[in-house]
């Protein structure tokens, strides 16, 4: 069978076409007996209205974009789970864009995305986007972005974030707690605002219990595993003892898991591990992981709900806020004492 | 600064829309000096063509499907990385919707997409889907599917898929190898291709290696944790004692361990586990895991490349064909013996 557009309804009920699609638009031109019967042909054909047409009498693609920076990540796969039930939820489709951390492809994106394809953007920066001027001007041009986690705080628009800075405090005091005095950060780009307040909740609690900070207790990681493991095997080989990690995301306490295998540290007798991450199979790690964990589902569906409340009222300009959800801290072995076997 | 579009170009210009329009797709009715005019001021002022406009002229959306019955599952997860990939090179948009297991749901989404939204759909079936002839009617309505791991082979086009029938059968001959003689199989439904054979392999090992086949080892596994754990616990708790489980599906095996840990069955040592699963986590797991892996993104590339490849030659129809990416026995301590702390 051939698709069933409005010519060939219109050729079926003998009509033009231009009746039928007045009458699908359920204009006052066109009587209430014809309209009734194309009404009919309509759904027995099971016509279905196509959504270019549709888009340029309405100007609506019926379509959001998500963009992040990778997928290999648990906390981004919950967003997208969040974001899309929404999305549904509305009646709208679900663009997925994977940056992999290249600034350039974000930014060509995001002009690309200006075309009308899309009706708005939920977004998380890649790590080393410089200049955010594109942000500004696909706002401008009326495609509203909504940033969750790695937001961009020269922007104005909402941001969707969890509360980075206190959760770098907590991480830290719980290993101070837990006797750790000589505490590494394994940090994520000082370019990305939730590198930046996960850091400094990690220097606020070495100050307030007088630890001193060491700048050779920083660690820069990257999404290069192999790279990792040599930084953290360094600084887990140094001179003074690191009894403490704090890694920014979970890849890098998975990495930190191997050199500890590598070099025979164990954890958490001889060094305590903590780390923001959504990984389902933190408890069955060995040791399990003690998590800040992030409100991913919830973000992604705050961030879409968010989004479409300013697409159901257009004109409405986006309010430049911070929604904040709360994360929340899972003790686990790794961090505290290993569990008898 | 409005959209730029046609109307404006050609006020700037003072030329018609038409001539634009036609300048722009190169038309022959256009001098070289007017389109070189226009092409440049085009570039100037950033007009990007609407997707929707050229649509109706090419009949061409540049936009697949990717429809997963579900997200949380690092399976799933790596064939979006996959699938994304091919669509970014090729100059595509990835739509991604996730069925949730509900048939219905993934019926209507197909009848929906046939309206012109995509050129192509890549899928894995939902566990409950019955009957598939709306699979049949999209393909005839020339929108194109691939299916990828949970295929359905009554439909006649490209199925991608791994060797789950030997790769049950590996797996199920690795625990024999290691001492299992009462192995238990927690099984996907059975209405699922993949269910089927992964199922026939373990059958077929048993066969080989003279072990009696037990109707109550098989437990049916469904994505409810509870009543997952409260399956394999009773499994494990019978009066024959189970020495190993073949677990069709990561989540099943995460839920065998939790089963053991508040049991006191030690894993390895009482119990040895086996799955299939792409989880980067599986090493670094409490024993860690010895999994079958599936080119995950592989199959996710694959996927995609087949399905450009019909949509680039149009007309061509769709073989009916088997394309299988072989998985790999990846064997750690959780079926066989436990490494010294």
């Amino acid at each position: 069978m051939s698709k069933v557009d409005l010519k060939m309804l219109a050729t079926q009920l003998d009509v033009s076409v231009s009746t039928v699609s007045k009458a699908l638009r359920d204009s006052h031109e066109i009587g209430a007996n014809t309209k009734a019967r194309i009404l009919e042909k309509a759904k027995e054909l099971g016509y279905r209205p196509n959504p270019y047409a549709s888009y340029l009498r309405h100007h609506k693609s019926k379509t959001i974009a998500l963009i992040i920076p990778k997928i290999d990540n648990s906390f981004f796969l919950q967003v997208i789970d969040g974001a899309e039930s929404v999305a549904r939820e509305k009646d709208y489709h679900l663009l997925i864009y994977i940056t992999h951390e290249d600034a350039e492809k974000e930014k060509s994106l995001i002009q690309h995305l200006q075309n009308g394809r899309v009706d708005g953007i939920i977004m998380s920066v890649s790590l080393k986007i410089g200049n955010y001027n594109y942000l500004e001007d696909c706002i401008r041009n009326d495609v509203p972005i909504v940033f969750f986690d790695r937001v961009c705080h020269e922007v104005e628009t909402v941001k969707i974030i969890t509360d980075d800075y206190a959760s770098g405090f907590v991480a830290t005091e719980h290993l101070i707690k837990n006797g750790c005095t000589n505490i590494g950060y394994l940090s994520i780009s000082d370019n990305l605002s939730i590198g930046v307040k996960r850091k400094n909740g990690y220097l606020e609690a070495l100050n307030k219990y007088d630890l001193k900070f060491k700048e050779e207790n920083i660690v820069k990681c990257s999404g290069d595993d192999q790279e990792n493991y040599e930084n953290i095997k360094a600084l887990l080989s140094g001179p003074e003892k690191v009894d403490g990690i704090f890694a920014a995301v979970e890849l890098f306490a998975l990495n930190t898991y191997n050199v500890c295998r590598d070099l025979k540290i164990r954890i958490p007798e001889d060094l305590k591990v903590i780390c923001f991450s959504n990984l389902h199979t933190a408890e069955f790690l060995n040791p399990s992981l003690t998590t800040i964990h992030q409100p991913a589902l919830e973000m992604g569906v705050m961030a879409a709900t968010t989004l479409f409340k300013h697409l159901d009222k257009k004109k409405v300009p986006m309010v430049n806020e911070n929604i904040i959800i709360k994360s929340t801290l899972e003790i686990r072995e790794s961090s505290t004492t290993r569990r008898e076997p």
